[in-house]
């Protein structure tokens, strides 16, 4: 069912993190989901606060949900934050958080293998670092944009 | 684990209690929780209203959760409104209350040992009452501000 | 509604943790509720752990959901195990913990102003515990026996 | 707060890993959660059903509750199942599974750092997976036994 396996969830999560360091941003919570929205790998580095990876999920499980890049959420929820709020109360325990940085992961052929959230820098920083280790796994990123 | 001791925290409460009292604000919830999110002190004085102590569990949650005091919580909560309802679903049952009046308790070291909630009066005079008591327990209060 | 003052569930509260550790019992959490159900008093001692402390809550807010002390509740447990699984999904979100540890606060007159929950030793010790803050506030524990 | 870092819970879940591929055992989730409870790290072996990553969340956050390995949560469960089926409510969303394989993460001096959860196999040999890796990690394991 899911072609993203651990080995490549873990050089996704190693690459974005190593990104993180290289242009000293905050400490960051990674989480990668497979395609049935089963966690596969995460990493939370230290100095992260206490719900961090909880908002990271939350980018990741709606991107999935909704089959859209959390950038698209947000612009959504900035259009019709109704639809969001309520959205967010049937896609599951992780809900929603409707900010960049929950990143679709696509196979060659376009098909959905998971998706990436990563929570605590800026929601533009945290993609950029979702964006790197996807590329480094040998896949491709849909932000939504 | 945690360094903000019970008897510590009874101190904060109780000097939050008295500077109430002596500016006659209304009756006041105060909350501690120690760095893991647990609670550790919790006092509502004679006259709360019925939920008024799940207000200020959930300044001191969302301050802990997002490691942010709970007044730049708020300035956010104006920015971007459909993020914080959003995140608000996922940090945990006590949810986030984005006004002032949730403190994080730093040591000297700037380290989070705990975070202060409290409800009853204006956000800003349950603040001050927050920011008594913490400096009464010998650590510093983060606001946000 | 409530009779149940600050200041005697602070005197329930002290007397409770003063009888533990005259007996050095395992560091307990101890929480008081008013008739109505809100949190009046709580103190988590140094050493208890992460959810140490919605135990407490669950036996007092049994206890108070159903007007009867947990050791009752123990008891119906161990008879109709399905009846009280069920009435834990109903009674709130501190939800229910059936054994002893969980009593009610009863004043001259007989009538509910309150339960105490202690959890951290053993269900037995923590009955012990709760009954002499009870008495030292001036009220009578109802524990279900 | 926590002496747990990143670097240390990815030599935990590496080690319980490479043990279990040692073992031939079948596909298993790792989880590695703070002394707050957070999460720290993941790893779902390829192959592992759709919520097995629940499951070890359920050992380790059960372990971090009530300050006792999931062996002796186990032993609790037979003796008063409606105990714990109690408790499993008011632990927070990972909510309890009690039977071995949720192993807390001592320091030299005792304290609880965090938890580990593993799950896929036996539960015995998910338990000595867990060992191996708190062990590599520099730390104690407590089962519970």
């Amino acid at each position: 069912m899911s072609d993203l396996t651990l080995a490549a969830a873990q050089t996704l999560v190693a690459t974005a993190l190593r990104t993180a360091r290289e242009r000293n941003l905050k400490p960051l919570c990674v989480v990668v989901y497979d395609a049935r929205g089963a966690l596969k790998s995460f990493a939370a580095e230290d100095g992260t606060s206490l719900r961090r990876g909880e908002i990271a999920r939350g980018k990741a499980n709606g991107a999935l949900a909704l089959g859209l890049g959390s950038r698209a959420i947000a612009k959504r929820a900035q259009e019709q934050p109704e639809f969001v709020a309520a959205v967010s109360h049937v896609v599951g325990p992780e809900a929603l958080v409707p900010v960049a940085g929950g990143v679709l992961v696509r196979d060659g052929e376009g098909r959905v293998v998971g998706a990436v959230g990563i929570s605590g820098d800026t929601s533009d920083n945290d993609e950029i670092c979702a964006l790197a280790g996807i590329e480094a796994a040998g896949f491709n990123g849909d932000t939504g944009a």
